[in-house]
Parts: structure tokens; C-alpha cells; sequence
């Protein structure tokens, strides 16, 4: 039987690139002690933000082996999104995945032959949950990426009716409304991570503890913080800590795609060179990184 | 100056008719006596819930100057949405509203030649506005309906610049990463008002502490109850809260569309007989309603 | 039983303004000698080039009996699109129509209680239809405006199989599959009216030889010799007569939308005043109007 | 300088694969046959209809170097489409293209970082193109299955202007408008390949030639009668074979998705075993087929 116990604040890691864009392997390590050193307990390699839908399958395999190797020794549970290319390839990283010491995996839904219906899309997940029976499966929820529109709350009750190792969702979406409705049908050892960062305090009021966001990255302190300013019930810290966390991703909107900005912000932040995007994404301006970093010390978020 | 002064929950209220689809004005005098015991301090004519979309011009009047009349018994702020139809319309309500005692208005957007921009919608609002100038006018942004998809912090801002009795809006999305946009650039004397029910709590956690709901018809103790446990900080109790006005919402939402099944919930609920919706839309069966009496009574939220 | 025998090319006629957006109603009388001087048998009343959607339902009714004289002197049958207001004045108005000497009606979906499905769309368009029993009664499938995107082929039949008076619909868009699909189901006297200018003559290779469209205002004998070409099976004389009318659109379609770029374009070309659009619309810039004559005089389409 | 000459009716090349969903290679000979014997003078591998987008980079390598083989028997022109990967495998797959005896490529968009304007899409093809720049690179279009929606005749001039081996596109949507306006802005040596099946005959009117779909398989000859008959201007006939195909794609329709009622159809037809479409689509059912297969002899289609 499955088990699958992350829970809390997972950042989807950057895959750190040279400017000639090749991986930049050697970055991983003391990124890794960044996010241990700063309480992260866990991470998704291969989302969004990891860029993976860009990579080969040879590149995801090595980052997947640099993750689990770095992230063994922080203890970090490593969860693996393998969707976002062809199903044959998706299948070989599960596989891959089921044997390399990978903690879990999420899934994206098919790109291109999109399902039209929760039995489709449950058809999928279950392909990809059987190709790597031994690991939880999650679904990867991102309607604004995928244009997969799927009621999430439909999918979640029939997923786990079908697959025994289906284990939740990641929900990146805004919409509180259908979370809560996914937060009830949920089983004792399945989790809903939210990828919704101006929205951690709201989405934690109606009992959403976990959640996958980018900014953990960048601030992985300030989103615990908010957390547990909800646990405690100080509304008032709460309220104000998300208004700094929902002001810091705001300095970076305008400037360019979610990607690019916050591989730029992750540098300004931090410190740690992330490098650019992965084609076909391009790096934001320099001036755009100076207004960034001059909004984030404005708001004091930077000094 | 124009000065706009409702804050809270106000309920959007029905339109009573009558078997014959004909307009039961007798039946709001009970119903605003109703809603004055339950704590209601303000109501708003012509929305959605109130169907004015479906209605002529000369029956709209009435039921304006009837509520006006039964409202000013109860010290109720009367707001009317005078939107949803051709423009000459729309202007005539307006002008009307101006002098038949209404304390607000608000509008959709144009329907048919639909805003594009920012500033076609800002130039929409602004002819209405013109219209009253002596009442506060707030826009109403409703996309699921009005399948009108501007940026509303940037509307917000550009229409306080130029339309000086613009007063805010009604934002019925559930996207509260924009709602909480759009209270960061509110003035002072003006205010946003969720139509969300399932997210007030984590909406007022946010700050947001005004909305217009169509359950506050129903349930509109529980309403005030939900931002009072907010305001006190009782995390757990304003979760348990919401959690049960959310079931009560799903109770109805299978029996099918929003008016229809919000009609005969006020009956079972309240006893208050409001009627069948108007045409085109159709009253769910006798079998529906059923179902969500024994819902509402599974939840003890009736007995 | 009711009859339909208006075919061919039937221009939807604008409503003339006056600058200070008051209906010109003396122009109709010169602008439907100059329709029925180019061999114009028929006009659409009220259509989205009429912007019926921004008028009052007693401007509605002046004009309907403005274009029923005027358009009776020369034969003309009179379309009236009734649609496009709250529902009980689309339903006054269609009875209005029985009566005014109307000689059709066409109507357009809800706009804000939109339809779902098949059936809802069904029974909208049966309430319009049974409040002028004695009229023909076509559909408006304008999906780029009204948002209803109803399958075309399965509505039809199913509409002509529960309304006795249905006789047809209004296609206004590009996708000349699902019109071919359409003429399938069409019964001997009903008709579909392709409201797509640039497409007259690959629709007319298709068999589709109505139209309604607004350039037949500016263009009527251009419209007329695409569609002869098409019948005398000169395959080469319909495609550059074609070339010349898409290309005269396009001179018009880069400044701005639709309705205020085609009044301009009538008095550029015709002469005839019809004035700004109804508000909310705004009329085109001067510069703009220069623009698109310039084009039309390279094009020769102009002197 | 590249050269592009590739014109006329190009059938997208099914995957032939067994049960197993192995691919069959041993299919391809006599499938390339067929065709030949048909008149066909070109094939698209790797199309939406071929599957490439659910298959490994290697098979599409094999599958690329099979129909080389096979198609050089037959003088075949060898279109791949080496889109619908990560951008990686894009790239990798153009450049063995550009050694392996392929004649031109096409690519879909970015299908998760989606390209939001004309310049993004641009910088898109524009790295595919320099991947392969001895091969003519095409721009596959069909936003019902990418959700990307540029529009095509703004992205056609730049990417004219600033890739100099695009030579066109396959436009796969019935918006004949906008196709038009497409074929207007090409130069001599690009070419437009319409994707719509049911519009040959319409689209060879406005004076597009060439086009790539599935149907070309099953009735190859079937598909350049229309285009023949619309050559000699005999309209009544382009009308009656284009209703005849249009038909038989109906008989299809109601049966599933596309690539999977086509592979059947295939099978029906022609009798070549394509066998089931390729995870995660699933093959249809043989009630499915018969009713195909029904109405297909039901028009004379088949015997």
C-alpha cells in the first residue's frame, strides 16, 4: 500500500541554466542547503517553475538524480513532475522515477490530445500512476498552462475510486471555491498542495495547509509565517504578512511571464544565480530587474 | 460630493412573482420585514438575483419606487443595478433612480458591443454615472455572466480618475488574488463588494468585509456570523462557518441555474414565497426541490 | 400556416443618427430609394448594423414603422431582429411586429441568462415565435457578440421540429463546415442567411445564396455580381470579384469596430449620411475616415 | 537559398501500430504504395493525424527514416512536423531531419509556455528554423488543438521578414477569412496548406490549391476530383463531390475523436490496418465502426 506524507510548504525548484543554457548542475547543491537552512522539508523538481516541459528526457533523468542525491542529504521528500511531453516519454520518467529513489511524483494532463472529460483524464493519470505503482501520484491542476478544464472535484472522487496510488492534486488555480470543494473529498492520506501564493492566508483559513508556490523560493520564511499566523488565529498578522508576500510577487508582474520574473527575482532575493530561462522563454531586462529590486526595497522585503 | 456610506452584507434581493410570471409587489412588504429582523441594513434592487435583466423598463421602475418606499420604513440603503439592457435604457433608469430616492447604483457593462478595454468600460460606467451625478454609481463585474473580462484593479483606478461619483464595485469572481488587487487601490469612500458567498471568510481575512450574496436572502444570520468570527480572530469557528453556508450553497447547486435554484431555496428556507424566476429562465421540479430540502435538513441547517 | 419566401441578398440597414444622437428618421426615406434603386428586395431591421441593442423599445417601434412605410413604396420584404433587450420587451416588440406589417422576425439569443444547451435555446426562440404566430421567425447565431455558442445544426432541427413558425437562421460567422451542415437540415422554406461578406462566393459554391450582410448597404451590386459569377460558374470572375469586396472591407477593418467603421464607410462611399453609432459606440476619427477612403480609391473601388 | 515546392493535396500519414501499440513499420510500405497508386506526391509525417505528439523522440527518428526509405521509392516530397515536444526534442528532431533526406519541416507552437503575440511565435519558429536552415520550415496552425491563437496573416508577414527559410503554413481551422487573408500576404515561393476537409472545394475557389488532411487518405482521389472540378470551373460538380466527402467525414463524426474514428475509417475504407490510435487515445468501438461502415454504403462510399 501507497503511502504519501508531504504536507506543507513545497517550493517547485528552478533549474539553475548557464548562460549558454546548459544545465548548471553544480548550482543545485548549495541551492539545496539554501532551502534546508531556511526550514523546506520538501521539493517538486520538473514544475513550472523547473522548466521541465522544455527538456529533454535525458536532462530530466539527471536532474532528477542530481535532486534525489542533494535532497537525500537534507531529508527532503522529493516529488518529480513527469508530465508535459509526450505520453511515451512521460511513461519512461515514470518508470524512471519509480526506481531512483523518488519520493512521489505529479502529473500534468496530455498537452496536446486534451482530455474532454473526467474519465479521460482519469485514463491518463491512471497510465502514468500504473507506470511507477510503487510511488504516490498526484495531478497536476494548472488550467491557465494546460487549458485543461477539468472539474477538479469530480476528477478527484472518481481518481480515487480507480487508482490505488493516487494520492491528491496540486490545484493552481485561484479559485478557493473548488479548492474547498476538492478539500472535502479528499482521503486521509491524499493532500491538496495550493499554487496560489498571494492567496496562502485566505486558502489556509478554510484548512488548505499545503501548498507549491514559487515564492517559497525566494521567501520560504515569510510563507511559513503566514501559515502560522493563521494557525495562532492572528487574522492581523496574517492579513498583513500575505499583503507583503502578495506586494513582493506584485513588484515582479509587470515586468514579464512567471518564469522569467521569478528567476530574476530569485537572484535579486537571494542571491543564488538561477541563470535564464530555458528556451523558448526569454530573460527579462535589466532594467526591468532594476525596477524589481528598487519596488522590493521599497516595500522593505530586500534591503 | 457624492458620498457612499453602505458597507456589510447586503442581499441582492428577488423579484416575487406571482404563478402567472406577473410581479407580486405585495409580497415585498413581508420580505423586507424579514429581512430588517434578520439585521439587514441595505438591499440591492435589479441584480441578478432580482432578474431586472429580464424585465421592461416600466416594471423595473415600479418595483425600484416599491422598494424604495418599503425600505425607507426599515432605514434600508437602497442600491439598484440599472444595467442590462440598451444603453437608452439604462440612462433612463439611471435618471430615475437620481430623483425616486434610491441611495446607489449599479451597473453591468454593455452586453451586446462589449467593452474591449479598459477605457471602453470606464467610458460605459462613465454615461451612466452622468446620469446620476448625485449617486454614488459602482460597476458591477461579473464575467461569468457579462462574459466582460477586463483587469478590474486597472479599472478601478482609471475610472476613480475620471468618473467623480464612481464609488466602487460589486466583484462576483472567485478570484480573490484580484479582489484583494482591487481593495489596495480603493479610496476611502469606496468600497468593493464580494458576491462570492463560499469565500467570505477568507475573504474578510483579506479585508474584504462588504458583499452582496444572494444567500443573505437565506441565511443571513449566518452570513454576519461568518465576518464576525473573522473580526474576533476565531479561525476555527469562521471555518466551521463558512464550511456549513458552502454545503448549504451545493445543497442547491446540482438542481440547476444560479436563480432557479436560489428561488426555491428561499422557500424552503425562509417560508417566504418569492415565486417562479422570470422567463426565460424555468423553475427547477418539485423532485429538485425535495432533494434539497432533505439536503438542507441532512446539514440541520433547516429542521 | 406561415410562409418564408425572402431569399438573396438582403442588406441589415443602419440607423441613421443625427450628431446629437437622435434618430434621423427623414433619412430612411432617400436610403431606401437608394437600396431599392441597386436592387435591393429586402431589409434587415434592427440587426446589429441597426444597433437596435442601444435603443429604446419606443425608438425600436418608430423605426420599425418608419422602414414599413418607407420600405413598403418599394416592395420591399421587412425583416425585424426583436432580440438583443431583457426578454419582455423582445416579447412586446415581436408582438408589436405581428401587427406593424412586419414581414419577418429574427431574433437573437438571452444575453444574460444565456442559454446552455439546445433545448434552453429551443425555448427561448419558441417564446419569441409564439408572440407573433403569424410571422416567420429566424434565429441570430452571432456567436463573436452574443457569446452563445449553441451547435447551429442540431438547433435547427430541433427547433423546426417544435416551432411551427421557424423558418430559419442568421449565420453570422466563418465557419462555412458547420453552414454546409446547416443547409442540410434546412426544410424547403426555410432559409439560412450568411452573414460572412467575405465568404459570399465560396458559401454560394457551397449552395448558400442568402446573405445578410452590411456591406451589401455600401456595395449591393458587388455582393449581387459575386453571387451571379458563382451561378453563371465563372470561377475566376467570383474570385476577384470577391478580392475586390474583402479587400474593400479590410481597408475599413484596422480602424476600429465593426458598426462605426461601416457608417463611416457608408458615406464615404454612398454619400448617404447615417451618422455616429448609438452610444456607448463612438464614431471613428477623421483621420481614420481619410485612411480608409485612401485605400478605397487605390483599391478603385472609389472614384 | 531554400526552396519550397510542394504543392496540391499532401495526406497527413497515420502511425500504423499494432495491438501492442508497437509501431508497425512493416505497414508503411504497402500504406506508401497505396497512396502512390493514388496519385499522391507528398506525405506530412508526424501531424496531428500521424500521433507524433504521443510518441518518443527516438520512434519519430525511425518512423522519419522509414517513410525517407519508403517515400523515395515513390518520388514521394517528405514533409516532417517534428513540433508538439519539449523544445529540446523539437530542436533535436529538426536537426536530424535536416541530415536524414526530409524535404520541409512543420512545427507546432509551444504548447505549454504558449506564446502570447506574434513575436513570441516568431522566436519560436525562427529557433526551429535555424536548427534545420537547408530545409524549408512551415508553421503548423490549429489552434483548436494548441489553444494558440495568433492571428495568422500578422504572423506570416514577420515571420516572413525575419526567417529566411519560412515558406508557409498548414492552416488547420474553416476560418476561410482569415485563410484569404493569409494567402494575400505570401510570396511566390511559400505556400498555405488548408486543414479543413469539408471546405475544398470553397477554399480552391478563393484560390487555395494545396492542403493537408486525413481524409486524403482514405479518398485520395476523391479529394483532387474537387479540386479538379473547381480548375474547370464546373461548380455543380465541385458542390456534389465536396458534399460527398463532407458526408462521408460525417458518418464519422458522431463516433469520437478525430484520430481515432479516422484510423477506423481507414481500416473501412481502404482496408490497411493502421490499428488503434496511440496512448492515451483509445480506438473506438465495433458498434462505432459498424455504424461507420453502415452509413458510409448508406452513400455509395464504399461498397
Amino acid at each position: 500500500m501507497v503511502k504519501f506524507n508531504a504536507r506543507g510548504l513545497m517550493p517547485p525548484v528552478f533549474t539553475p541554466l548557464n548562460d549558454d543554457y546548459t544545465v548548471n548542475y553544480a548550482a543545485i547543491t548549495p541551492y539545496a542547503t539554501f532551502l534546508a537552512k531556511n526550514g523546506i522539508k520538501s521539493v517538486l523538481v520538473g514544475g513550472t517553475t523547473g522548466e521541465h516541459m522544455s527538456l529533454s528526457v535525458s536532462e530530466r533523468k539527471k536532474l532528477i538524480d542530481k535532486w534525489v542525491e542533494v535532497g537525500k542529504t537534507h531529508g527532503f521528500h522529493i516529488m518529480v513532475q513527469v508530465g508535459g511531453a509526450p505520453l511515451a516519454d512521460v511513461l519512461d520518467l515514470a518508470k524512471y522515477c519509480s526506481k531512483a529513489g523518488v519520493d512521489s511524483l505529479l502529473t500534468l494532463p496530455e498537452l496536446y490530445f486534451k482530455p474532454q472529460s473526467v474519465s479521460d483524464l482519469v485514463f491518463y493519470v491512471e497510465l502514468v500512476a500504473k507506470a511507477a505503482p510503487n510511488l504516490p501520484v498526484l495531478y497536476y491542476h494548472i488550467p491557465s498552462m494546460s487549458k485543461v478544464e477539468v472539474n477538479m472535484p469530480a476528477f478527484v472522487k472518481e481518481a480515487s475510486n480507480i487508482i490505488s496510488n493516487f494520492k491528491g492534486i496540486k490545484f493552481t488555480s485561484n479559485d478557493l471555491s473548488e479548492a474547498a470543494q476538492v478539500l472535502r473529498v479528499l482521503k486521509d492520506d491524499q493532500e491538496m498542495f495550493l499554487g496560489a501564493d498571494s492567496l496562502l492566508a485566505p486558502a489556509a483559513l478554510l484548512g488548505i495547509k499545503s501548498a507549491i508556490g514559487t515564492t517559497f523560493n525566494l521567501f520560504p520564511t515569510l510563507a511559513q509565517d503566514i501559515l502560522n499566523a493563521v494557525e495562532k488565529a492572528d487574522v492581523v498578522q496574517a492579513r498583513a504578512l500575505q499583503e507583503k508576500l502578495s506586494l513582493a510577487v506584485e513588484a515582479h508582474t509587470p515586468e514579464g511571464p512567471w518564469v522569467p520574473i521569478m528567476k530574476a527575482g530569485m537572484e535579486i532575493v537571494t542571491g543564488i544565480k538561477v541563470g535564464p530561462p530555458a528556451l523558448p522563454q526569454l530573460p527579462i531586462s535589466e532594467e526591468a530587474k532594476k525596477r524589481i529590486e528598487t519596488k522590493l526595497k521599497a516595500l522593505k522585503i530586500i534591503n
